[in-house]
């Protein structure tokens, strides 16, 4: 194997064959591959892609970098959800306990938030005493009891995505859907699952703001997941507007617990409902969405979902009582409710710059390696298409003191856009595709 | 400057600035960007290409990381010729002795050989005692004695072109167009010159077969040398054949003394001349092309080219008896004459076939800091077009011992097809290119 001559083939648009995918990687693992073919080989796959059968070995290569979760002592079809990122996006906090809770095994490993996108860990270690830092043998315990475990990504999963993520970082080699696929997909084989929900967002606080990206990488996501016998279904969902009222980790947390308790915002509500649909229907536990969809309202409304979501706050060595008294949360010392400053529709918001406001209060990171201010974020109540009088109250600020609560709130009066045009905001759910798609 | 921003910024198609570009590679220079940052810039360019704002700036970053050769004593208009490469392409050491004998300053620092074509410093280094490794200082000081030196490029003249192009060679981008222009005009514009003729080769035995793609390389060189206001013009010739008979280092050197009495294969004498002449009229020493040739000719005919050759010899420390008595130079142990396999016309040849015979039997090299031996290599007398009888000599190889020369015969023989059809070669001159070509 020379590496330029596999990096020059690629660069000419060729595919590859299993067998140079496997030895380009397996060289970069053993060092025989620099750090800068690397790169050069990974802008070449910005330009050129990769194939179906690349993808396929080259997620091979990545979960072979490290241990695999083995959940075989777990029955049932295990079915975990990905979301691509968004502002106020806490659906895994709540789905993951509302699914288990219908029988079908959550095995959720998720990560911490990085650049205007909040992250599930960051809202979880918000509730006093969670552990999200469970061993892989930790994890298999627990689901096999308890059917859902929701916990940081282990060092010991696809180790070499760390690596890959970390030079991509730094050599604009991001922004790829096949290596954002292989990514993701490796890691979520890695941890054992059976099939997997993809929640991809659209609209201005999403990664990958046009549709038609967004439903590439799916298609690319269902694609990886067919090669290994994963099922996959995507739903692609409006990221227009932060999802639910609250952005920042304990307020989020705050908002899930009256979800899982049948109450919170409905459109939140609603993603979570059509998600734990598609997983319910993966599972088994229902034959069709409208059912499921049945199924998972009956189980936030009658207690089953707080109930478990109990079982694994206490398994991972959380407070509990969170779920009753939501003000054991770290609390922010200063609140500034903002006003709108006139009357209107509201025609569009620009979540980005909520979420960045939002990181720049301390409720989110720009470096992996960055705390994150559990009390701190925003509480906003309107969304696209809201008819909104001047001075009425539309939003709240948390923060550590009133002179960073002013600069965020300047900064969120100027990300929600009142005029007098119509709105034409996103269907929450906006499309839906799986495996059919591969074939169409 | 954030190193993957400015590598993002190429990637996405953006021109960047003069100030960005200086600073990315300056970044390069002092460690600030890494090797792998370098790598992933060097693809995005590979995909997106260089203007020739972002040239120059290049350029002028590259001629800034070393010494600059200090010509000022030397008067009169200093013209150089470059070569793209070709495979029995010997015109540097007829043509430098040549134009210097008629007024012009010729500095000229040329490479070794590399790959399936020959160096001009390897021939060189056939003649018992030439120093191809003048200093600097050297080198300007016999320029002003002379005006003529053939040097080999000296470590002390652009130094990022040297790391640049060692990482090029493990990652795939060499062949891009701005990269090998800015890598070639550096160094020119480095050693002193005021003015530059490109040699283009095409056909199978050149680097950038396509005449598309020779014109696209011609028409950057000439924007980077308008950029530094040095006037260049670019001859796109022939390299569908070996250039004149001999191939190999001292073969080629018993050819060029041949050419400076005025004799010689035809092809390689008017090549010469066509350069001469653009030199000629470049260095002021003739109104036009037509009268620059006939006094390029005449000074091949009348030894003053010789002459020139013989005090050049002589200031660098070689055995100018060489000039009366090729016999001085290396010969091979083993000689093969190869006769025609079957009657009809010489309808093509694979010259980069017959380049990496040449490389095998030792006349070459695949890596940089291999030796050749200057003694091996073929003599070929049959050009495309010829007719020829079965049985007819048409070759003979120059070999350390009779089972290379066996293997390297072998290989000739099917580089040189012979049949029935009629043969299509190029002309010696395809097209002339100059600055014109920039505002076309």
């Amino acid at each position: 194997m020379n590496p330029s001559h596999i990096v020059r083939r690629k660069r000419e648009g060729e595919e590859l064959s299993a067998t140079d995918i496997r030895a380009f990687l397996q060289g970069y693992v053993s060092g025989a591959v620099e750090e800068y073919q690397m790169s050069a080989f990974l802008m070449a796959v910005f330009f050129r892609g990769l194939s179906a059968a690349e993808l396929a070995a080259m997620v091979d290569v990545m979960i072979a970098s490290g241990l695999v979760a083995d959940l075989s002592a777990v029955p049932g079809v295990k079915v975990d959800k990905h979301s691509t990122g968004g502002v106020g996006d806490k659906v895994s906090i709540v789905l993951a306990p509302l699914v288990a809770s219908l029988g079908v095994p959550v095995p959720m490993m998720s990560g911490r938030g990085l650049g205007h996108t909040g992250g599930t860990v960051d809202k979880l270690e918000s509730i006093p005493g969670f552990r999200t830092n469970l061993s892989l043998s930790e994890y298999s315990a627990q689901m096999a009891e308890l059917g859902c475990a929701l916990i940081a990504q282990t060092e010991e999963i696809v180790p070499l995505d760390r690596r890959l993520y970390a030079l991509r970082d730094v050599t604009a080699t991001v922004e790829s859907i096949p290596l954002i696929a292989s990514s993701i997909m490796s890691k979520k084989i890695a941890e054992g699952i059976d099939a997997l929900v993809l929640d991809v967002k659209l609209g201005s606080g999403a990664f990958m703001p046009e549709p038609e990206r967004a439903a590439e990488l799916a298609r690319t996501m269902i694609g990886i997941g067919a090669a290994s016998g994963k099922r996959v279904v995507a739903l692609l969902t409006a990221m227009d507007r932060p999802l639910g009222h609250a952005v920042g980790n304990a307020l989020e947390i705050e908002e899930c617990v009256l979800l899982l308790r049948g109450e919170g915002p409905a459109d939140v509500r609603e993603v979570t409902l059509a998600l734990a649909a598609e997983m319910l229907v993966l599972g088994g536990a229902a034959d069709d969405s409208a059912a499921a969809s049945t199924l998972a309202a009956a189980a936030l409304d009658d207690g089953r979902a707080l109930n478990m979501m109990r079982a694994i706050i206490e398994a991972q060595g959380g407070n509990a009582m969170v779920l009753d008294d939501p003000a054991i949360l770290p609390q922010a010392e200063a609140r500034r409710v903002l006003d709108a400053r006139r009357s209107g529709t509201v025609t569009r918001m620009d979540v980005r710059a909520i979420g960045e406001a939002g990181v720049d209060l301390g409720a989110g990171r720009r470096t992996m390696d960055a705390a994150v201010d559990a009390a701190v974020g925003f509480h906003i109540t309107v969304k696209p298409g809201d008819r909104i009088e001047k001075g009425q109250p539309i939003a709240t600020v948390h923060a550590r003191d009133g002179i960073s609560a002013e600069a965020a709130g300047l900064r969120v009066l100027d990300a929600i856009i009142i005029g007098d045009g119509p709105a034409d905001p996103l269907p929450l759910i906006v499309q839906r595709i799986d495996e059919a798609a591969l074939t169409a």
